[in-house]
C-alpha cells in the first residue's frame, strides 16, 4: 500500500509540476469572465506594459482608411492597470452571440493567454467567447445527439488533384442504414474546408436544429473553394507555408467546373439520396458566387440554393466558359422551379448593391426567390444566423 | 464586359482591403524562416517593446525550481532589435523535427503573429514549425493517399455518458469493403481525444507509414482518457470553460472499466477485424498506465501493447477493483503470449525509474517484452518517434 501510494503520489506531483506551465498557460487569471449582467471582464497580467488595448467585434466598429479604400474594423478600447500589474476592461452588457477579440499590448497584437479558445480567420487568430442565454443556444454544444465531423480526401479527375473536404454526418449515421439528403456548404475567399465547421459553428447549428426537429437530418459537405489548393493551410503538401488568398483559381470557373466530381464522390461513398430533390448548395461571399454559378451550370443537381452575402457578378461576358450564356442558363434553372432560392445579406454589406441589382434581374424575369435582409455587414455573425435559418427550410417537399 | 470587370474588380479590391488585416495577421514579416543551413530566424515587429525573448524546445533546456520540485523547461534566448523596430533571433542549425516555441515580449508570453500554426497542449498554445529533410519526412503531409480523421460521439453504458473520440480510417476505407485491424491510441494526463492527431501527428505518421508499405492499413481510435469528461475543451457541454487536468476520474479505474464500451462501439460501427489478433492498444504517460491495465484486465482483447513513457504504478493494493490481483492478472495476460509488449521511454524521463522497476518485475517472471530507450524526457518528440516505430510492428502474424 505504501509503495503504491508513494509512486502514485510521486507521479501526480511530477505531472502537476511538469504540467504547471502547460495547465495555466502562464496565467492564473480568469479572462474573459462573463458577469451577471452579461458584460464581460477581460484581464491581462502585464506589469511591464505601458498600454494595453482590446479589439473585438463586440465594440463599436471604427472606419479604417487605406490607400485602397476604407473599411469597417472592430473597435478598440483601453484596459486599465491595477497595483498588481493586472490590466482590466469591462464591456457593456452583450447580447447572446459568439464574439471574437484580441489584445494589443504596447503595440503588439496578442491573444489572451488566459483563454485557449481561438479561431483562425485566414491568417488572423482571435480569441472567442460565447454569451449564452439566447432563445436557441444554437452555437453551443448542447446535451443532444451529436453528428460526426470528418476530414476526408477525394480525388478530382477534372482538377487532377487530391483534395480535402469536411463532411458532417448526422447523429446515428454510422450505426444505421438510412439514406440522407446533402447540403453542400461553401466558404468565402481566403477560407477553406475548415471555415464553416470552425468559424461557422456548422456542427453545433446542425446538431441543435436536427435535435429540435427543426431541420431534417442531413449530410453537410464543406469543400475547399480554391481550386489551386489541396487543403487548408498546414493540411496540404505545402506544409506550414503561410496562408494566402490565392486568387488565381478561386473565381475563374475551375472550382465550379470540378463540382460534379465532389457530388460524385459523396454519392459514391456516403448513404445519400442521390437526386436533385435531396441536394442543396449554399455559400457565403465567394461561396455564394460559387453556389449561384454551380446551381445554374447544373440545373438538375440542386433543388435548394442559398446565397449568403453573395459575391454576385451576374454578367455573362467573362472569358470563362462557365459564365457564357448567363441569361439563358439562369432561365433554364428557374424554369425547372427550384424548391428554394434564398438570398440573404446584411444591410451594411459592401456587396449590398450588387445583390440588389441581381434581385432586380430576378424580379424583372419573374424568377421566384426568398429574400432575407439582416443588420450588419460582411461578417461571420450573419453567416451563422443564415445557416441557422436556411437549414430548417431544406428537404421539406410540402414547402414547395 | 466593362460592367463585369468593374464589378469583379470592385469585389476583388473590396475583399483584399477587407481581408488585409485577416490575411497578414497584422504582420508583414516572415517568421519563422528556415535558412539554408537549417538554422531558423524568428522575427517580431515590436518597436515599443523593451525586451523580447524566445522560448522553445529547440533551445537547451533549463532547470526550473518550484516549491513542489524542479523540472526541465524549454530554454530561453533574447531577440535583438534593429532600427526598423524588428526583433530577430537566429537559432543554431536544427535537426529535422517538429518544434514548438513562443515569444515573450516585455514579460508577456505571446504567439508569433507571423505564424498561424499553433498547437494547444493542455492550456498552453505554442507556435510550431517543422524542419524537413529527415530520412522519412514522417510528420509532413506528403503526396500520398490520405486517411480520413473523424470526430465521433459514442455512448458508454458503463459511464452513462455520451463521449467523443477521434477515429482515423486509412485511405480507401470509405470506398471499399475491406475489414481492418484497430489500434487504440491513448493520450496522457491533461490531454484529450485531439492530442494524438494534433500534437502527435498521428494522421501524418499513419498516412506515411501505410503509403510506404511499412505499416498495415489500420483504423486508429483516439479516445478521451478522462472518464469525467465528455470531450476536449470547447467540444463538450461545458462550453468554453478553461481546460482542467480533472484528476478525479483519470486514473481510478473508471476509464479502464468502460473500455469495452469503446471496443464494442468501434466493432459495431466500423469494418473491423473484431478479434484479439487484430487489436492493439498503446498510450503515452497516463495512456501507458491505461494501456497496461486495460490489456491486463481484458487479456483476450489486445495482442499488441505499447507503453510509451508510461506512468507505471504496477502495485496491486489500490482500492480500485481494477487493480486487484495485479500479479495474477499479469500472469494470465503473459501466459496468453501477446504478439508484442513494447515498452519505450526516454533516458531523462521522470518516470524512468518506475519503468525500470516494472521491467525488473517482467524479467523476474520471464515475461517477454521489447524495450526501446531513447534520449530526452517526457516529451511529444519521443511519443511521435515511438508511434512511428510501433505502428509498423503491428498486425504482422509472422513476427510472433
Amino acid at each position: 500500500m505504501k509503495k503504491f501510494l508513494s509512486l502514485a503520489m510521486a507521479f501526480m506531483v511530477s505531472m502537476v509540476v511538469y504540467s504547471q506551465q502547460a495547465l495555466t498557460g502562464g496565467s492564473q487569471l480568469i479572462s474573459p469572465e462573463t458577469n451577471a449582467d452579461n458584460s464581460v471582464t477581460f484581464r491581462l497580467f502585464a506589469p511591464e506594459a505601458s498600454e494595453v488595448f482590446i479589439t473585438g467585434d463586440f465594440l463599436p466598429v471604427e472606419s479604417v482608411s487605406t490607400p485602397m479604400g476604407s473599411y469597417d474594423a472592430p473597435g478598440k478600447a483601453p484596459l486599465v492597470k491595477n497595483e498588481q500589474g493586472v490590466w482590466e476592461f469591462r464591456s457593456a452588457p452583450l447580447a447572446p452571440e459568439l464574439y471574437s477579440y484580441a489584445l494589443i499590448a504596447d503595440g503588439i497584437r496578442i491573444n489572451d493567454p488566459s483563454n485557449v479558445y481561438q479561431l483562425r480567420d485566414i491568417a488572423t487568430i482571435s480569441n472567442i467567447f460565447i454569451i449564452e442565454g439566447g432563445p436557441d443556444g444554437m452555437y453551443k454544444v448542447n446535451d443532444v445527439p451529436h453528428g460526426s465531423v470528418s476530414k476526408v480526401w477525394y480525388h478530382s479527375p477534372v482538377l487532377d488533384a487530391d483534395r480535402r473536404m469536411t463532411v458532417y454526418t448526422p447523429a446515428g449515421y454510422e450505426s444505421g442504414d438510412k439514406r440522407y439528403p446533402v447540403l453542400y456548404l461553401l466558404h468565402g475567399m481566403g477560407g477553406d474546408e475548415n471555415a464553416w465547421s470552425e468559424l461557422g459553428r456548422a456542427t453545433q447549428i446542425l446538431d441543435n436544429q436536427i435535435a429540435r426537429g427543426k431541420a431534417e437530418p442531413m449530410i453537410v459537405v464543406m469543400t475547399n473553394g480554391n481550386a489551386a489548393m489541396q487543403a487548408a493551410p498546414g493540411e496540404s503538401r505545402l506544409g506550414l507555408a503561410p496562408p494566402t488568398m490565392a486568387l488565381p483559381k478561386t473565381m475563374d470557373g475551375s472550382f465550379e467546373t470540378h463540382f460534379p466530381d465532389v457530388v460524385e464522390f459523396i454519392d459514391s461513398n456516403y448513404r445519400t439520396i442521390a437526386d436533385k430533390q435531396h441536394r442543396a448548395i449554399a455559400g457565403l461571399s465567394m461561396g455564394g458566387f460559387h453556389s449561384l454559378h454551380i446551381s445554374k451550370e447544373y440545373p438538375d443537381m440542386f433543388d435548394y440554393i442559398g446565397l449568403f452575402s453573395s459575391a454576385i457578378l451576374p454578367h455573362n461576358d467573362s472569358d470563362s466558359p462557365v459564365y457564357a450564356d448567363f441569361d439563358a442558363k439562369l432561365k433554364t434553372q428557374f424554369e425547372k422551379n427550384p424548391a428554394l432560392y434564398w438570398i440573404a445579406i446584411g444591410d451594411k454589406d459592401f456587396l449590398y448593391e450588387a445583390n440588389a441589382e441581381y434581385r432586380q434581374l430576378l424580379d424583372k424575369n419573374g424568377y421566384r426567390y426568398v429574400y432575407r435582409e439582416s443588420p450588419d455587414g460582411h461578417i461571420w455573425k450573419n453567416w451563422r444566423i443564415y445557416l441557422s435559418e436556411f437549414a430548417p427550410q431544406l428537404f421539406k417537399p410540402l414547402s414547395r
